[in-house]
């Protein structure tokens, strides 16, 4: 892993002070590539004031209306998130993130976002569903809620660890995340992804294979099953092209949908 | 180690937000026990403010006037700390930290300090003369300016994580720092080792062992030398009263020395 391909996406920050602060957490550790989603003030004096030496860090970072924005040029997401959710997706805890990363030597330079949600609530389902997999910090069961720029500082910590220490150590890789070393075409994009679940979805509601108006956890699955799949560019073509020879043979759909992406029911 | 045993002292704190935020750190770590040395302003509503659900933490902080009063009790004493001084110290990368802890199991219920200094300057070479063993994070070189909530948060992480690993890991400690797990005497308290230091160095004037007037690192070797000792209880008082025994037999001192304690000429 190359810290340079590491950005810390901060999804509707609300608080400019806490950008500020995970602009200096993040300089301290070595990371330099900063993106908001929609910060709630921003520029800000305080988030300046709180940047202390990372005042370029600030100046570079890049404001953008949408997570899929945000990420769509990455090659893997990993959302920041509490350990338990409705529907488990593949999660390490924080220390283990570093050297994971460090054993997946097939990524190359390719951008990785780590994603950070609101103050009080976090990342949305829908967002975490976004992500490939899911980093969390073993915290106090007691008082569990830590500061955002804390969280930022704590991974980008682990993260820096893991580069000096040098020595990629496999360990357990989440299921189905492992991509080898001597890849012979590099990961899909999120952006890749998406236009792949979407092309999905569309088969699937042309073929009648589920019902629009209840659809159950089945779009989730679909998209929790493709993103575990750590898809490389041409594997993702080579289904596209199956997919849209298939979709000419079928009648054309029965509704309309934009998005693979439906918030759990 | 016991999270419950470790005191986080934080000395001559500038700002009240980062006594806050590091109550805050300390209470997302499990971390309980805050004393306060001359802190600026204490109480602040910018501390409780960013201590967030970490007000009983504040609440029950404590506040003393001077390091020696703030680590009088407790049996080791680590201050935080850039990497390089002119006297080099046992010294710990902070993620050895807890693992070293786990590994002295000597230590029992022991009280542990972990000294933070000041916002811009940190802690004096005095007070860094004060602890046992420094610990430091290996942040940028280009920006190593951690905030010290910061750096509270990056420590109190190390150690709760060492307490979740569970297995002590040894590791290699820091020359002379280890105590046996079945040791027979508790170890000794700062404020005991303080006054073995004082008592040797009144014997060394009484005996005209150095001149008083230009010390040179004598005083702060001696100090080096027995914190690395880890003395424990009874070892401290046959120290003393053998030190006791000699000077009933030498001529009175020669000129009045209140402490050890020597700044680095």
């Amino acid at each position: 892993m190359n810290l340079d391909a590491v950005r810390v996406v901060l999804v509707e920050t609300a608080n400019p002070g806490n950008i500020g602060g995970a602009a200096r957490a993040m300089k301290n550790m070595g990371l330099a590539r900063l993106i908001l989603v929609k910060p709630r003030h921003f520029p800000d004096p305080e988030a300046l004031w709180r940047a202390a030496g990372a005042g370029d860090l600030l100046a570079g970072a890049v404001v953008v209306k949408s997570l899929p924005d945000a990420v769509a040029h990455c090659g893997l997401v990993i959302g920041a998130s509490a350990r338990s959710r409705r529907l488990p997706w593949p999660a390490l805890e924080a220390r283990a993130l570093g050297p994971w990363l460090q054993s997946e030597t097939g990524l190359g330079d390719t951008p990785i976002a780590v994603v950070f949600g609101r103050e009080v609530s976090g990342l949305t389902n829908e967002e975490l569903q976004l992500c490939h997999v899911h980093v969390y910090i073993p915290a106090a069961p007691d008082y569990g809620s830590l500061n955002l720029a804390m969280a930022v500082q704590l991974i980008a910590y682990d993260l820096r660890l893991a580069t000096l220490a040098g020595q990629p150590d496999p360990g357990p890789p989440p299921s189905g995340l492992a991509i080898s070393p001597d890849w012979d075409a590099p990961p899909a994009t999120h952006a890749e992804i998406e236009h792949l679940l979407a092309h999905i979805d569309e088969t699937m509601l042309q073929s009648g294979f589920y019902d629009v108006d209840s659809p159950g956890q089945l779009p989730n699955r679909v998209r929790r099953l493709f993103q575990r799949l750590r898809l490389d560019h041409l594997e993702v073509g080579i289904l596209r092209g199956w997919l849209k020879a298939m979709q000419q043979r079928m009648p054309a759909p029965c509704v309309a949908r934009k998005t693979g992406l439906d918030r759990e029911t």
